[in-house]
């Protein structure tokens, strides 16, 4: 059985745990606490060099992190993951869009909102990280106002990827009603079988 | 036949250019100059409104951006993208790893030392571009006192897109040589088939 280490109340955590939920696959987790250093420990770093969540152990010995890659190998033969050349290329186009252009600034900003104290001196960051989350937002917003879903008309793990800190953005001070097209399409992930609600606790 | 837009000196375009020379792809290169703005006119943000190089054009009106999907989709069935579940899955790991933990620091250290002016502003960044750029360095050099490659045993994709910048790094002050394995595996890389060196006019 699959077990993962992950922080709940993380997005890229939560792209996990809700592609499991929808493909209801088999696995254990393990609340592993980024907050109190539990991702720096030797024995977490032995597990994943790189001292990040969510990581997902496939066999004795076996690690995967990347929360993209961990989704790309969990939904391998489900309709999630398109089978053709072009369509995983497509998919893989908006997960590495998430990571580099998107990741960065919107859920930086929610980390830094959320979960430090008023008072802490990265607040000084977040201004910066509004113009690029926006731009983010905007080439999301033209996709999504042609089409339904990210890669083709169908909803895949494309669309797990930028919904795990899209639907927070307003934690970390964005304006998505600016979006309607993300703002549909939010309603739309939600409402698809099995979805299951990001921790926020 | 494939067409490139990309800048002949920028490492994310190199990827491409590197692995079409290295399967022996035909393709042309349509040389787009990022400096001078040429990927925030309306013709290219029509492309990729992302306004980013390296993009692949496909076929008529259908491109991919992103230099790691652009490398998925060109080395598919070839055995520079492994054809297995876990193999692919940990090939993306290496590259999303890039992208996210690597390419933000390495790279950029690297654009705002050799591209922009001495008493450019930015020059503030460039010593909090170091931690993570040799923590990223570090993990690297973890896997490759182990293994030759990162993914099994045998040069891949992954290979392409961790080399592009590394190699350069002393570009942004970077001090390769306190890394062994890196070097070493970056000799590896420049004696692959076909190699062709990153343009750096």
């Amino acid at each position: 059985m699959y077990k993962v280490l992950g922080t709940s109340h993380s997005g890229n955590s939560y792209k996990v745990k809700l592609l499991l939920s929808q493909l209801q696959i088999p696995h254990t987790w393990q609340e592993t606490d980024i907050l109190q250093g539990a991702t720096r420990t030797p024995e977490f770093l032995a597990m994943n060099p790189n001292g990040k969540v969510p990581l997902l152990q496939v066999g004795p010995g076996r690690y995967l992190p990347e929360s993209n890659a961990i989704l790309c190998y969990l939904a391998d033969g489900s309709p999630l993951w398109p089978a053709d050349r072009w369509g995983r290329a497509d998919t893989l186009r908006w997960m590495f869009f998430e990571q580099y252009s998107h990741e960065p600034y919107i859920a930086v900003a929610r980390f830094i909102m959320k979960f430090l104290p008023p008072d802490h001196s990265r607040r000084a960051e977040v201004p910066g990280l509004y113009d690029r989350g926006y731009k983010a937002l905007g080439v999301m917003e033209q996709r999504l106002s042609a089409h339904p879903y990210f890669v083709g008309d169908a909803y895949s793990i494309a669309d797990i990827a930028l919904f795990a800190y899209t639907h927070v953005a307003a934690d970390g001070g964005f304006a998505l009603e600016r979006y309607p097209a993300v703002t549909a399409w939010i309603e739309r992930v939600a409402a698809q079988p099995r979805f299951i609600p990001l921790e926020t606790h």
